[in-house]
């Protein structure tokens, strides 16, 4: 197995994306999931600059069991005219008990002058005795050049000097940081490959025999963060720094699993575990969900759409063989195959939609044939209208049941809803709604409340279903997402909801569009309890 | 100036992408977008196979004008065993009228024979007699030779064959398709300067001389698509094909303009017109409200945050020099630097901030240096709570002028707000808001209805204040964002509001954020009114 360093930056360089707003509970939960992806080293943050980072150490001590990576404790080198020893900011570093500490060091003479407003010489002794006195500490030391690229190019002397005072203080990385993310592979393969032959530093023998090692560190400014990363590891770097779901500051870091899946799959680079990588895409999905950031669906290997085809062309061909259209077997990063039903869906999308949903059509029997043609034709309206069954399958799955079995069960029919928001006198606001409809044969009339109007309806609609139905009180409403379209420019806006229900084991998405917000989230409720309902196996009563 | 082809399949290829659903007349709206931003080539649809396209096409003789831009037909070489001559599909390429045809052709054995389920021969036979007709009918001839790579792997002098049917029969363009997107940048780079060579195709000379082209479209599902195009230029290719903001299916297209920014502004290579380039951020997010598809703001160079600085440890720097912390000087994308407010702003993120919006504190006064720190633990702790900033710079700036001024001009008090919806028997739903406060020293009651909630809330808030207030009467909602949050795992989810108003000039963003998701949306309607009105420079009444 290959013996390169994969270190995440998502707790400290990752927390810097816009948007992204982080609690101590958060991180040490983000940290475990990390673990469990096998990376080697999780970068927890910077204690003793940012008070929540403290925090976090603080409790990792006690709190987080890594079983496979090394925590990481962030900071800088000490202040310029100081002593690491007397630096409160070095101390914060030994207190967070981090096995590794990694220092953001100068190795640009513009910002040595500029920006630190001190003296090279003064940096390269800021390097030296900040390393040599936490490896006195007994810890060990990574260095981040910062500004690496950029510096190189104003001075490389200067540069590489900064580098040899970090390995000659007895540090064991020297990561360069392509800080503002303005490189291109061929550049950065270039430099990195000088620097290796410039230092004696050659590929992975003198990393796994403990001596220094170059990292690589980028961002995607300019769309180029996965290939500069592994562009470096080409060139002899053994040490690669990234985050999670790409998160980071402006354009964001390196992906580290795109690169880790890049270098394993791609290039044969035994990184992490088979068995590891196959957890990516459930352990990239879970993280996004504790960071609140909208999962970026598009993401290679384990974005939601990474795998997923639209084009009735594609459809067609995949129906012979799914390597006709992927790149490689979405099982080896834990995702999956998905049709689009979309306007673009041929009938192959249909067919295959319904055989993943558990349906069986057979696309020679002419009932079969015709119905996948009405279910087009009903998919493609509805498309045109707002709805969008690629992010919605449980809705899609009603509407083919619907077409397969003629209609669904009459679980309930409703008469009437409606919802009350009031402002409090003390701040706040109080939601009641109030629905009436038959079910079991009995019409109900029931009201709930709820700290918003579509909290509200839902545990309305769910009182008034309880004693026809007992099998739903269990159902929870965990996402609801709300986005207001403009049908056809000029006229009334439409909203789409989208909705998402557990039942403890497992969630689904349903899809409701009107002009009314209220009525959109009361269209996907009913869909969300009917499929529930359809689920647990459970006849109308 | 460079000869490169910039090819945009933004209306075909990215309408591939989960989620887009385009009309015609975002189509045309789009098509105008592409053609002021100088693409070369704008890939209009698959006319006859995709009855949206075929409308778009006949719709574009008319009311497209096109001052750049030529516009392409998407379409497949003609069905095997056919003739060109009668095939539908090809007849309807040149019923669209466009100049130029792009054909997807074969040059995979492994599609030849499983996909289209016929011989090597009769596929270039296919490739020839389709390009040979097209080209007897007037019209200038590309070829996408659909999954090149992965053809040439398998067979490559095959895949070479059908290149050079492609040249032979006057084709001008082979493009080599990544369609399953699985290529990395050096395998690219082979392959292409292998192609190149063996067909006697160089650079640009014979691209200028109007001889045959070598063209390149990659995917992103190896996250190299940038770097795979730039890869293709740089062993030969003269013809780079991609979409806007990266649209495309599964991981998307190589973005269009990354491509383009990066040979201009990094290699040096002049493909489109300085003043172009600059209108890319604008062109960007304009197509972006178009597709209805939520801005992907990590983007490079034209994305939201390519350029927001979130650390203070940057913001610092930045104060001193921006180009310590840049790659290049927004401007020449037509994008700009934003500090964001955040837990992580530092007092120069603050300084930075107010002076962004025209508010001159000096760090070196008392006063204001105090201020500014309370600010930020202002921010602090708002962000704690759910606040985000970062993307409501109105909500701040009232923030920063309470602080400053003590407090904001009382414009009007609020009494209580109530919202009633109703569903209604023919289906929809009904709101209504009633709305009691006080200003121009008058209790005012009012109620409004709307086609939702916050609708109803918006008209019947200004219906309130229209009498003491004329000047909002010209005031819009146009965008609303919803998200819920769990501001601490296992405690009561808060809803955080975004709403952008427009006075007709310009656009600003508030926020709300609370429980009820009615109060969150009524906190930012108040604060984009008491925007609205300091922005009109109106006097309390």
């Amino acid at each position: 197995m290959s013996d390169l360093h994969v270190y995440d930056t998502t707790l400290r360089d990752g927390a810097q994306q816009e948007g992204l707003n982080l609690s101590v509970a958060d991180k040490l939960t983000i940290a475990s999931h990390l673990d469990e992806l096998g990376v080697g080293f999780i970068e927890g943050g910077w204690p003793g600059a940012n008070p929540k980072d403290t925090e976090f150490f603080a409790r990792a001590a006690t709190e987080l069991e890594l079983k496979n990576a090394t925590l990481a404790a962030f900071g800088a080198t000490r202040r310029a005219g100081g002593s690491a020893a007397t630096d409160p900011l070095v101390r914060a570093l030994l207190d967070s008990r981090a096995p590794v500490v990694t220092l953001v060091a100068k190795s640009h003479v513009g910002h040595v002058e500029r920006a630190l407003r001190t003296t090279k010489a003064e940096n390269l002794e800021m390097i030296r005795d900040t390393v040599t006195f936490l490896r006195g500490e007994g810890r060990r030391v990574f260095v981040d050049a910062e500004h690496f690229f950029d510096g190189y190019a104003v001075d490389r002397a200067y540069a590489l000097e900064a580098l040899r005072a970090v390995f000659e203080s007895g540090g064991e990385v020297a990561a360069l940081c392509d800080t503002n993310g303005g490189m291109l592979p061929g550049q950065v393969w270039d430099v990195v490959t000088d620097v290796a032959q410039s230092l004696g530093l050659t590929g992975l023998d003198a990393g796994a025999s403990g001596d220094a090692r170059l990292g690589i560190h980028c961002h995607n400014d300019t769309g180029c963060a996965v290939a500069n990363s592994m562009a470096a590891v080409d060139a002899g770097a053994t040490h690669v720094q990234g985050t999670i779901n790409g998160y980071g500051e402006r354009t964001g870091n390196a992906n580290l699993v795109t690169v880790v899946a890049n270098l394993q799959l791609k290039v044969g680079q035994q990184v992490l575990e088979p068995h590891r990588l196959q957890e990516s895409t459930r352990i990239s999905h879970a993280i996004s969900e504790i960071t609140n950031v909208p999962a970026y669906s598009r993401q290679p290997y384990t974005g939601a759409s990474a795998f997923a085809h639209k084009a009735g062309l594609h459809a067609s061909a995949i129906k012979v063989d799914p390597d006709l259209y992927q790149h490689l077997d979405p099982k080896h990063v834990g995702n999956d195959m998905r049709m689009l039903i979309s306007d673009m869906a041929g009938r192959a999308s249909i067919e295959l939609k319904a055989r993943e949903l558990g349906l069986d059509l057979d696309p020679l029997r002419d009932e079969d044939s015709a119905l996948v043609q009405r279910v087009l034709a009903t998919v493609k309206d509805l498309e045109l209208r707002g709805y969008t069954f690629d992010a919605a399958d449980a809705s899609f799955e009603l509407l083919l049941r619907r077409e397969i079995d003629g209609a669904l069960p009459p679980f309930f029919e409703v008469e009437s809803w409606r919802v009350i928001t009031d402002s409090q006198s003390d701040g706040g606001a109080l939601s009641e709604a109030t629905v009436k409809l038959t079910a079991g044969g009995k019409r109900v009339l029931r009201t709930g409340e709820g700290n918003g109007p579509v909290n509200a309806l839902d545990h309305a609609l769910r009182l008034a279903l309880a004693t026809a139905y007992p099998e739903i009180e269990h159902l929870e409403l965990i996402d609801y997402r709300v986005r207001i379209l403009d049908a056809a420019h000029g006229t009334d806006a439409v909203t789409r909801v989208l909705i998402e229900t557990s039942d403890g084991e497992t969630t689904w998405e349903t899809i409701g569009v009107a002009a009314n917000i209220l009525e959109a989230s009361w269209m996907a409720l009913v869909e969300s309890v009917t499929y529930g309902l359809l689920r647990a196996g459970v006849p109308a009563r």
